[in-house]
């Protein structure tokens, strides 16, 4: 078991099965050291504000991170090859007068600290959208650094 | 005649001209190997699930990747000079009912696929916008890897 | 004094004080000569077209790459440093008829070739967000490429 999931398990959390990407792209693509993960959607659908408050929309946004760390973990086969977290886009559906956006990608981004200590801040840019995938709430992408060589391709 | 360019003719696709920027920025700018790819927006115009059903935006979409592909063309010289598709942003004008955002930018990813194969599979956001430039239907952004030393400065 | 502030004092402008993020995330993070900054907004608040007019945006936009230039100088010390902007997000949030998105984010592309000349031009993609961190009218991230050794970690 990597450090990174020991830490998870520390926090009480565990990785979830890997999802599938839901339409033709990859779960993850590696350009050089750089990993471009693809963006998820939080299993909680809703409008922020109206539909989930804060404290509902951080804990979808902690579990997007969970499924995001398994879809790079069954693709580079350990989370211990991860460096740092460079950055990540976060987007809220956001009722009209719900703009603690920064506060809701939180719950993604103390995660990711939490896990991966300094290594783990990361630039970031948390915004709304008026729709997302399958009317989900929050929408998480990354950018992460990798050790070379790493095991893909 | 470049291959993909010779792949585009056997989808029953030519380049269209080069569009210029619609504004002070630049149509692509490369970072060592990467290619930051601006985006651009559909000549459709309207709301999706509105003013355009599904396969209309899915066409849109499709005809923007022509377009960026153009682009890079006229600022590369050659499309043989990309290796591969790392990532592309999607943003969709949707509707408050419509949630099918990543079938909509599947319009662009299955065009990469069927031009680059394995190589055109990229990671992927397909996010919803309130409003896009010129209240136009889809916009798409790409980062691209290319060959060094490449033709551009 | 960096020939960056000189060239700022010029136009008629000085760095602000270099803000704190407004949550857990670094103002900026170094993945080798790539500095990708976090997103910040404008201090002016209100939707574009509605609330704010197309001028009033612009002024805010290029006031929000005074503070990212502010931030990024007390990261790396020195904004000479910086030898290209490499592509630059712009989110507006715009009222439903205000389809003028690559105006608004021309203010901030109009003061970065001001600045570093062809070295500041970018790729950039400028669209609209139906709601942003704190009522914010636009929103800004940039990747930027540093000359190395840089004087960061």
């Amino acid at each position: 078991m990597s450090e990174i999931e020991k830490r998870l398990l520390t926090l009480g959390e565990t990785l979830p099965p890997a999802k599938a990407p839901v339409a033709n792209y990859l779960g993850c693509k590696r350009s050089g050291d750089i990993l471009y993960v693809s963006a998820r959607v939080s299993e909680a659908r809703g409008e922020v504000g109206t539909d989930l408050n804060l404290a509902a929309a951080q804990a979808a946004t902690r579990r997007v991170i969970l499924d995001l760390l398994a879809i790079v973990k069954a693709d580079i086969g350990d989370l211990d090859l991860i460096i740092s977290v460079e950055k990540l886009v976060g987007f809220v559906r956001a009722a009209p007068h719900f703009t603690q956006l920064p506060q809701v990608i939180d719950g993604a981004s103390d995660l990711l600290v939490a896990l991966f200590g300094e290594a783990g801040r990361h630039a970031r840019t948390a915004t709304g959208a008026a729709q997302l995938p399958y009317g989900a709430a929050v929408q998480i992408e990354m950018i992460l650094l990798l050790k070379s060589p790493a095991k893909i391709g």
